[in-house]
């Protein structure tokens, strides 16, 4: 019977797992997995860290004895993998009891997702900083938030998970001051909607420092700081949300092709450059829909996707999973941001023309209660017509609205096409004509 | 100088008359509106009346000086048209005041909408039997209920705007029955979705009576009562919401060519079977992208859309419009209701192999607090794998997610393709897997 050997137990690894236990139930499938957890939503993480009373083992979806008993997987925690050899087909590596172990595979899938990337500073490593990635980085900072009952956090990074976290932070009435190099808060937005964001941000007493480049993190009197040539921040605990890294030596060591971000280059099988061995979830890269090139946007649902995808083209049943459009939606505060598809700087990179327009308008019809400002951003090309990307900001409908902009870039749809399709219209859900209609309409005069 | 005459001033034709007088400002562009009222958000009326502190002119978008000065267009209100002559090219009628008019026309643009449909039974034009379609029904609606002091109002129909007003008139603390001939409430929804909108109309202390042919209406003691063969339904006031017709007489009577309904039929740049005569809005028909076939469906954003794309065509700028996909979202009490494409039974009928899916989830991710149960019914045809049509109940996220299965069905997807797409998640707007996603998946095994 053949062997399938599974690096990396999170959502793109116990995915392809269970997916190919259903097709092929003679199929030995045994999965490494690093750490002592599987199947949770890391996303959930930090909203559940903003409730002191939830227990944050509330985010496991599935318990390991779930997986071996009722599924017949071979899951076996606390295995990290070291070398994989393509040649014998072989991967090895030690416990984290310190047993050295080997696995023979006829096909390996490597789902080791990504690692948060941590600030190359004399400090770092100082107990109380922090990155939040797994499940048991949750598990650290809710017991450090209790227990050395933290008053204040500096996050470095200001990307989605620094802006969910000092929302959850400041739900549980905890000081927070972000910081980054960068001088732009979310530098990938159109200059206006990240106003809005900053404004919701700053309502809320977050202190941002943007264009900071922190030198060090020290311990002083009992608690920590944050060193920066301006001026230096006092701190309980320091959240490091710099963003993540594909979890990619061992794959390149084995002389496997990378590809952009140092990520596990796959085709649309999921393969990698050496054909018994696939890669899926946020360690792999991905065709952009738009481009046609290769990309590296790590996310939840392409993990799942992609394992499944995997584990398919693994039993034998030929499958191709199309790209991504880069669609990504995140809450801060009482504000939605969307995003799908390229920005107008990405867009130039690529090749295309941009023209893009950003609109203001309401979430609700004319004169009906409750409405609040909803902003839109969209980008055409001016070229072709075709329909590149678009934001969205508001208090409310901004983060399934962006859906019907992803499905039109998939679809490859022109602003002209886009701008005819009838979307939904009642007037607690919107104003008549859609503001992604609206944006659309505009686009239509600049070309 | 051209000339372009309107017949009818609400969304088409302002519409129409707006983008005509920007494109050529020296056309001479009439409007001749039967009634006073010009561009106002009749989708609000239920919510304005729901309030009675509200003032019913809140919904007045444009007043009809705004038109006639600001935009420089003849807008004559209370001007009836009762005879097109093609051949003469003039239209002519009476005004309210009794004075007899008449207008020749280069171009004639049709945009007279549709009228509510009232019962052939006794009783039916009691004072206190109202329809609400125009500004003026909303108005003679929130007067009666003030002065007659309405306790309990009986709805013919259970459409959605019977199922608007029932909300409005219970959040007032009106006693509610609704009654209507055919079996079923809202008889084109999946069963199980349907099931999930009655309860919540009847947890709101709505009666609801299907399946009863009423009789007549009758005056009984100073209040009036609605007469089934089953029982008899006291009321102080009866609302009619059983539908709406296209208003296409005059049209016919003109000789013109009608669709579907009985609407007047246009090609895809609004021209009728008169070739100096467009038709725009709910008096008009429209392809069905899925089918390709001529339909009926009156939505405020077609009016919009039709009217300006009829008078790009009538300025000279060739434009062709796409058809609708029949997109419509209502909310009553707390449930969003969506839809979109066709039904099973509508796509049996043009010709597919319909399969279709109804799945239950969640509204946010796992363990996301403030979640709730969304529902979604997906249809495709098993033959080409096409994607047809969508339904979606739910507390929250059903109005804007419909619209990612609307633009899936203007590019012809496949229940395949769809299932790819790269859908926005965020544990607090949905669960990895969007519940179209779900549906989409579990649609595809029917293959």
């Amino acid at each position: 019977m053949k062997k399938l050997v599974i690096i990396g137990g999170d959502a793109a690894g116990m995915s392809a797992a269970g997916r190919a236990k259903r097709t092929l139930p003679d199929m030995e499938v045994t999965v490494l997995e690093k750490s002592e957890d599987v199947s949770y939503s890391a996303c959930g993480m930090p909203y559940n860290i903003a409730d002191p009373e939830r227990d944050i083992n509330d985010l496991v979806v599935r318990k390991a004895e779930v997986f071996r008993e009722k599924q017949g997987i071979n899951l076996l925690t606390g295995f990290r993998v070291d070398v994989i050899d393509p040649d014998t087909r072989i991967v090895s590596g030690v416990t984290l009891r310190g047993d050295a172990f080997s696995f023979p595979y006829d096909n390996l899938m490597i789902a080791t997702g990504a690692t948060a990337i941590r600030p190359d500073i004399p400090g770092a490593d100082l107990p109380g900083v922090m990155p939040l990635k797994s499940l048991n980085d949750g598990r650290k900072i809710k017991a450090y938030i209790a227990e050395k009952r933290v008053r204040k956090v500096v996050i470095l990074g200001m990307g989605y998970i620094g802006l969910e976290m000092c929302e959850a932070l400041r739900d549980r009435d905890i000081e927070v001051e972000m910081i980054k190099p960068r001088p732009e808060l979310l530098p990938w937005m159109e200059r206006k909607l990240a106003g809005i964001v900053q404004e919701e941000v700053e309502a809320n007493q977050v202190r941002l420092y943007p264009g900071r480049h922190v030198q060090q993190i020290i311990k002083k009197d009992g608690r920590m700081a944050v060193v920066c040539p301006e001026e230096t921040h006092p701190a309980d605990m320091v959240l490091l949300a710099m963003g993540v890294r594909p979890n990619s030596r061992e794959a390149g060591a084995a002389g496997l092709e990378l590809g952009p971000g140092g990520s596990i280059a796959v085709d649309k099988t999921l393969r990698t450059s050496v054909s018994s061995i696939f890669a899926a979830g946020d360690c792999s890269d991905a065709f952009h829909v738009v481009t046609g090139e290769k990309t590296w946007i790590p996310l939840a649902l392409r993990a799942n996707r992609s394992g499944w995808a995997a584990a398919d083209n693994i039993c034998g049943k030929a499958t191709i999973l199309e790209g991504v459009v880069g669609t990504a939606v995140f809450k801060v505060f009482d504000l939605e941001v969307a995003k799908t598809g390229l920005t107008v700087d990405e867009a130039r990179e690529h090749g295309f023309d941009p023209v893009s327009v950003t609109i203001e308008t309401r979430s609700r019809a004319h004169s009906h209660p409750g409405s609040s400002t909803i902003y839109a951003h969209l980008v055409g090309d001016k070229k072709t017509g075709r329909l590149l990307g678009a934001q969205l900001v508001g208090k409310e409908g901004a983060a399934h609205r962006i859906n019907a902009v992803a499905v039109a870039l998939h679809g490859q749809m022109s602003v002209k096409a886009f701008s005819d399709t009838d979307l939904s219209y009642a007037p607690p859900f919107g104003p008549t004509w859609d503001p992604l209609l609206v944006a659309a309409n505009q686009l239509l005069k600049k070309r």
